[in-house]
């Protein structure tokens, strides 16, 4: 294994200590280095094969933190808070609070975004789970902020009424508000998801869902839709601005 | 633990055997009942939660797999075969190839389709998964049919060529064709993502890629929508047709 020069190694066991990270009495420096190196200073070494693996880590974690902790919640409902918790807005919330982002190497001229705090996240979350191939010292690190981050969601009254979020999100964009299309079924016996709705945004269905009542089926498929209307509109944003 | 009918019992047992599942010697037979129920025969213990767990287990065991037998592949390559691998179409397709559909218990007048064996065939994954909180037995049951689909998805010169497909997708459902939108990148040094492309259909952004060449970001875009606006207009299809 190749030697980090002893400013790096300093800088993150400083990391390391201060945002508790439990990694194994053997720490591998040299991936970890790579967790936190951008391809702007790397094109070989850098975070993005970690970070293909780490987003998918930090799924089922949080879905086993989720299931776990709410054992009587909806899928429906899990699936949401899921979608917002390892959403990029949420990651890079949580590497504030861990302060990655002094230890993220860049080249000097980038400016750092939240997409890569959240992507150097999930990079180090793989790290974690490549020492044990398990879940458990990456739950150890991050189920309490998971917690806490998911009562900030369902407390949150626009997050929880998914309908007002994503009208307040369309019209920050456009005149024009999502549509909705619902149905009830009746085709399956004894199906309790008796209404399927559909919701609609410039011609194109963003989400759909399904609940026993019309109110239920409508926020549900406003929940589908959301993260996804919601990053292609502020990827629309950004487009035209430059 | 509530024992289940034994004809249901000996049903079980022999698609364990068929399937070659490597369940532990104490095989949680309830658990797999619920993984191979339908909610329209179950309301309350069906497929749905064991599902949302096995969809994220799958994601993690297909990325390992692919990282360690594709160490050489680009993060976009990756992503995109793990796009493929882990959509309802090849689910579905692999349920078949397992043999899983006769032993999923639905209402009587449901028709099953390819959602259904997809989401079922998560469910058992889960299942798996509960077992020994590790992807072992996960790993050794499904890694030769995920090798076998990437080569070939990666032989497959529609599924190669991103463009190729999703042109032949938008033009199944509609006259129009996909636009892609490619700017050269200056701003960042060293940066070998050159180009970037986003590809837009009926005035909404699908997919967004990197490359280091014009073609290969459009590819990439193209890749990175392919899946969504299949499940989509599909959807679009299947709602319009009833």
């Amino acid at each position: 294994m190749t030697d980090l020069p002893p400013s790096r190694q300093r800088q993150l066991e400083q990391w390391v200590q201060k945002s508790a990270l439990p990694t194994a009495d053997a720490t591998n420096w040299v991936r970890l280095d790579q967790a936190l190196t951008h391809k702007s200073v790397d094109a070989a070494n850098n975070y993005e094969q970690l970070e293909l693996l780490g987003d998918a880590v930090l799924r089922l974690a949080a879905t086993e933190c989720l299931q776990e902790n709410f054992p009587n919640a909806s899928v429906g409902e899990l699936s949401a808070v899921r979608s917002v918790l390892i959403s990029d807005r949420t990651l890079a919330q949580l590497a504030q609070e861990l302060d990655l982002a002094p230890y993220l190497t860049v080249a000097s001229r980038m400016a750092v975004g939240p997409t890569h705090l959240a992507d150097a996240l999930e990079a180090v979350v793989a790290v974690l789970y490549l020492e044990t191939q398990t879940l458990g010292p990456v739950r150890a690190w991050l189920d309490d902020s998971l917690l806490r981050l998911t009562a900030a969601v369902r407390q949150d009254p626009a997050r929880q009424n998914y309908k007002v979020a994503l009208q307040e999100l369309t019209q920050a964009h456009s005149k024009t508000l999502p549509q909705y299309r619902t149905v009830e079924q009746r085709s399956v016996d004894g199906d309790p998801q008796r209404y399927a709705s559909t919701v609609w945004f410039r011609e194109t269905c963003w989400g759909s869902g399904h609940g026993p009542t019309k109110k239920q089926a409508e926020q549900a498929a406003a929940a589908a839709a959301y993260d996804r209307l919601r990053q292609t509109l502020t990827h629309e944003s950004s487009s035209s601005a430059t």
